[in-house]
């Protein structure tokens, strides 16, 4: 059985979308994910909230309930009886998320077991087959071969292969 | 470089030392490290006592402050010359001693980054040249060579190398 490592942020996650919730919740300012292209959510909110923003991800509330992207449920569970599924998060630079993160994941994914959840921060050390990831950094010393998942970030990034959501990733591995 | 992947528990840590000190304080009983031999610490303990002492892991105040294992911060700084280190945990269990486990890594090895952390289960995720650990269950579809710590838990385990403290480690790799 082919194994399968699946980042968290910006994969399985909106998590743009709940820093644009809150951002817009605390300053009643809308960011639109247009501009976010090619920029951290960060560098574009005015510099007197970057560090409030900064913080965002260490906040109980911001994984609890954060949406998960579109076709994921049911693409994740076809995965998964064809597939080894990991997990894997680069959550280690954020250390007081790591317990939230984990609960978002066992409530939305609660057939992916506990042992395939990982915590890390550089990606190398990953042992799979495929990585979908938003980061292409993640690939350059990964063993696997690296699938690209579209997000604002990396757009104007070339990489092969590349998905640009859910339905792309069943159709490139089912 | 070569890569090791480095367990955490009863391997950097003594956390066997941690339980014998905290049953004793909360049930004036004391547990040898002999007892100890070929049984989990929470098989041992009178049943009555057996659910707290699982607690104890999820327990803010376990990690703090525990001890490491003797020779291990000269060894550490010498591996760290000459090969990449990564700690590699199965912290997944138990969630709630994420955060605990990330403090004292930082406290006790400061120059081992945020990036080199993981927290994981089943360890055929790591992709490492060597694994140290006391489990020989995760050598089982590990991909490196597995280097067995010698704990109370595995003393009549067959495994090749098996090292029974740091100074052993230093031996075989520096």
């Amino acid at each position: 059985m082919k194994r399968i490592a699946i980042d968290m942020d910006e994969v399985l996650a909106d998590s743009n979308q709940r820093f644009m919730d809150w951002y817009e919740r605390d300053y009643e300012k809308r960011i639109s994910k247009e501009q976010l292209i090619s920029k951290d959510f960060r560098d574009i909110v005015s510099p007197e909230h970057r560090e409030a923003v900064r913080k965002y991800p260490h906040t109980e509330g911001f994984f609890k309930e954060m949406a998960v992207m579109q076709d994921i449920q049911k693409v994740m569970s076809q995965l998964f009886e064809k597939y080894e599924l990991f997990i894997t998060t680069a959550a280690m630079e954020f250390p007081t998320s790591l317990v939230h993160k984990y609960e978002w994941l066992k409530q939305q994914f609660p057939f992916i077991p506990w042992s395939n959840i990982v915590f890390c921060g550089d990606k190398s050390i990953i042992h799979a087959d495929y990585l979908i990831d938003d980061h292409i950094e993640h690939f350059r010393k990964f063993t696997g071969q690296g699938v690209l998942f579209t997000s604002p970030l990396n757009v104007y990034k070339k990489w092969s292969p590349r998905v640009n959501n859910w339905k792309e990733v069943a159709k490139l591995f089912l």
